[in-house]
């Protein structure tokens, strides 16, 4: 148990451990600690969709256990500023009023992020430092520098009269970082105190041996610049400000100004100016406006889009959008980044098209431009040996690098029954006599984001926008005649078949729709069961004439109600 | 020029290479040569369609300029199986009756696809073995045997008074295959008679060094089987025969039986069997509905799915779906296969349900137990070096990879003016006296399969289902009251928000859009443009209480017409 804070004396209770998300998939990371009616949360992230989750823009966590537990929520504790880790957090805070907790840069992102929503007034943003513990009712909580891809990144240890947890975050142990180092030293001495349970980053458990440190991406760029004689386009995480200061170092190496672009980019550049975390001199850069005016060999601009995504600044410069910078032959693309899974096309058409304008592009397939922020196999065992924990639970990642840590746990020397594969929503708890087990679920899903709001839709919509968008819909309504004698049918299309082509089905489905209605009508009163007889019928029909089913949508005469 | 015919004497004509498709993608594989009105054409692939293109099964080129052409069209050579290079042919038969060339086992799958479309009656299917030229008009056009990851490769030299032609079609150069090796003395030959033009594969171009042999995966499967106490659970492409060889091979040695299971699998493996490309003896198979009453490790499974398919065996194994085979602990399953770019996620979500089900999984990340069957740059620089060709024309692959083609063309000694890079559609002649420039364009595109037919969409019905993806479609319709005095308003919406929560705005839509058609109505005659502006006004007012847009359709009341 760490020092420096006495506990209650007598009987501890029990300690629960309750995952919200981050464990079925890549994203949502969100863990629930509670004991003895109270709550602190580490980690509040968000998931990008997968192509399925149509009209969705980011997908959260359900927070509904936290909701309906909001007197209990003492405090949200967030690891680092990716968002993974903090996109929940607007969403969480539209419900509930809990003080945030984060070290510096973290909770400076935050900030800036909370900006956008005008409907979040004042939240309670507290900055924490390495080394410093905040002791909220019973738990005492202390963040540890960890490396990672992003600078202020920290792991929790998370003390309780139950136990000791510690929440390691994402990380990875580079030894020769840009700037802040990790705290190997602490993470030992919790392991010589004795750490009951270690919530370990999985990502890369499945890689072995150790991940490259960042400062060979510097190495590579002070390797290449040199021999670059046109413009240089660099393209990274907005969030990655050490490799943005390497990409910048370069440049001021080689006599060329930085030319900063790209909304987010702008952003974490400025608060991470402000906040001294980067230092790329005013004398040193050039605004967007004065590039034309520059010679090519004289500029390097670093920008969004390493992934692809359509609205950034190297995607539009690639597709002829961007409104001042043109591509041209002679001009070098770095993508210093991985492509994420679901995002290999995106990113390999934009390398297309800049080949195409006669753009170089380095990047992952022909370049050593990119290192992961997240430990392999050997940083892993690393962490376990220095933590020694009684028990290992593996989180962040899906299921099986999350298996994989557990392989690597058992070389480490941690009893296989120790180790515990819990899913989302399971209640993990820590007893006084040091027993751990799963005893209990809380719900748990995903909810859905489009903009700024929930989405307000449930999986039933999702069903019908995949429905629609596979083979559209035709929506037939019937009317009836002036005299009010009999009936007729309009139908219409939509993301159906080519219009030229519709014609000769539309008037088959309309003849159609007006035979059976009337048939219907004679068997049976109105109703919404004659829509849909006559929508299956019609429906029946166009899949055997053109071999897919649109949505059919039957459109009955009605009287005022 | 070939030996063996005699071209006609006098001035040659010019020689026309259009390429279809297959130069801004992976796939739709088809190239055009055109001599004094004759038309050969070589390959006729099918694209799997991106996410944007929702609702496409598969996507082909644009064959109208055959199609206007068709009298001139006398014959269509494949260089092999895969659907990137024949899926198009029933779609190109159900307009034009051009004959089929293909070596064996390629002719074999064909007839076996073109059996699934009634509509095509007796095909004209002809089989052609290496080394031996088939002349057609002033063709003569000779198959050359390749290795790749299917039987039975070839590329085809086309001779004509105007020049020599190579056409790689796909290739690795594997000394040490499973079965028939490559002609490389061919290659050598026509290389020192003159090659005037080689149209070469460019997939793996940006992978330095070579592409490791077919047999290193037999390999590593006669090193891991041995291991393995529990079911083995195999899965590759159902095309690669000689990968299904090997596994049945690994497993016949390790006294398992080899069960066939999966509609295509077991498709190919009859047709490879019939033409004696397989060899895998009855005594060792073992049906699929016999597998319950085997041993566990007296089974080997081989199948479909190792793209993470939904419907294919594997996946179904892997969500609890399949009928008969349930996944185990102790299972092992090998994924012998790389994920498609774009199949990333959903290979990952099999390994994950199967490692769930405490299966374990051996694939790309773990081992190695898959080679491409696409050469790299040391085997695409051989293939230049032996032919040596006076001009070289990258095709097969996406714009980088065709780029990085041409700079080993470069370092191969191919003159830089005499690598031409072409697009799509390209008119590039070769004249009598060896020049070669593009000298026109015909119309290109692309064509989108629904099922089994021209789904007959353009882009805009594309756009459509796009926009109904997103956000789903709010139908209004408005219509007279009994009395006729007045109007009222019914809305609905399908895959907008869910059903509870769209019950607030569909009152206001609803009053809004009487209010906006009354005041329309007044103001003007009655027509299509009041729908629409009632249109942009209630997805206005939609977008801004909602935040999102969706498609809003209007229908007015309507008289007989």
């Amino acid at each position: 148990m760490s020092k420096g804070w006495k506990f209650r004396k007598g009987k501890s209770g029990d300690l629960n451990i309750i995952p919200l998300g981050g464990l079925s998939e890549i994203g949502l990371n969100c863990t629930v600690f509670e004991y003895k009616g109270s709550i602190i949360v580490i980690d509040m992230g968000l998931m990008f969709p997968d192509d399925s989750m149509l009209g969705v823009d980011y997908v959260i966590p359900d927070l509904d256990y936290l909701v309906k537990n909001s007197s209990k929520v003492k405090a949200i504790f967030i690891t680092h500023g990716h968002e993974d880790h903090t996109g929940a957090i607007p969403y969480l805070l539209q419900k509930i009023n809990a003080p945030i907790y984060g070290t510096c840069l973290t909770i400076g992102l935050i900030k800036r992020k909370l900006q956008e929503f005008k409907d979040i007034i004042s939240p309670k943003l507290i900055t924490v430092k390495p080394m410093e513990k905040t002791k909220i009712d019973d738990f005492v909580v202390e963040p540890i520098r960890v490396t990672h891809s992003i600078l202020d990144s920290v792991s929790y240890a998370v003390g309780t009269p139950a136990g000791t947890v510690i929440v390691t975050g994402d990380f990875k142990i580079d030894n020769s970082p840009i700037g802040q180092r990790m705290n190997l030293q602490r993470f030992s001495m919790y392991g010589d105190e004795g750490v009951d349970v270690l919530l370990s980053d999985s990502t890369n458990a499945l890689h072995s041996g150790y991940t490259p440190s960042e400062k060979l991406v510097g190495v590579a760029f002070k390797d290449i610049f040199p021999k670059i004689k046109g413009r240089i386009i660099g393209s990274t995480f907005a969030s990655n400000i050490n490799r943005i200061q390497q990409f910048a170092d370069a440049a001021i190496a080689n006599d060329r100004k930085v030319c900063i672009t790209g909304r987010s980019m702008l952003n974490n550049v400025e608060i991470a100016s402000e906040l001294k975390y980067i230092n790329i001199p005013k004398a040193n850069r050039i605004d967007v406006k004065y590039l034309d005016q520059a010679k090519d060999n004289s500029v390097a601009i670093i920008t969004t889009g390493s992934q692809g995504e359509p609205l950034s600044v190297l995607s539009r410069i690639a597709n002829d959008e961007h409104k001042t910078i043109k591509a041209k032959n002679g001009d070098t693309v770095i993508i210093s980044s991985k492509a994420i899974p679901g995002n290999e096309r995106s990113v390999a058409s934009v390398v297309n098209m800049l080949y195409k304008k006669g753009v170089h592009v380095i990047y992952e397939a022909n370049a050593f431009v990119h290192v992961s922020g997240h430990g392999s196999a050997e940083e892993l065992k690393m962490m376990m040996s220095l933590v020694r924990p009684r028990y290992l639970m593996p989180v962040h990642g899906e299921y099986r690098m999350r298996a994989g840590l557990a392989e690597l746990g058992i070389h480490v020397g941690i009893a296989k029954e120790n180790i515990i594969m819990v899913d989302n929503g399971d209640i993990v708890t820590l007893k006084h006599d040091k027993s751990m087990s799963i005893t209990g679920k809380v719900k748990t899903g995903r909810e859905f984001i489009s903009g700024r709001r929930l989405a307000n839709i449930d999986i039933n919509v999702i069903k019908q926008r995949n429905k629609l968008a596979q083979n559209g819909i035709i929506i037939i309504r019937i009317t009836p005649t002036a005299n009010l004698g009999s009936v007729f049918a309009v139908s219409k299309a939509v993301g159906f078949i080519s219009d030229n082509l519709f014609v000769d089905m539309k008037k088959d489905i309309e003849e159609r729709s007006v035979d059976k209605y009337l048939k219907l009508l004679s068997e049976k009163g109105a109703g919404n069961a004659i829509a849909t007889r006559i929508s299956k019928d019609v429906a029946r029909y166009i899949a055997k004439k053109s071999g897919v089913s649109p949505h059919v949508e039957v459109i009955l005469p009605q009287i005022e109600i």
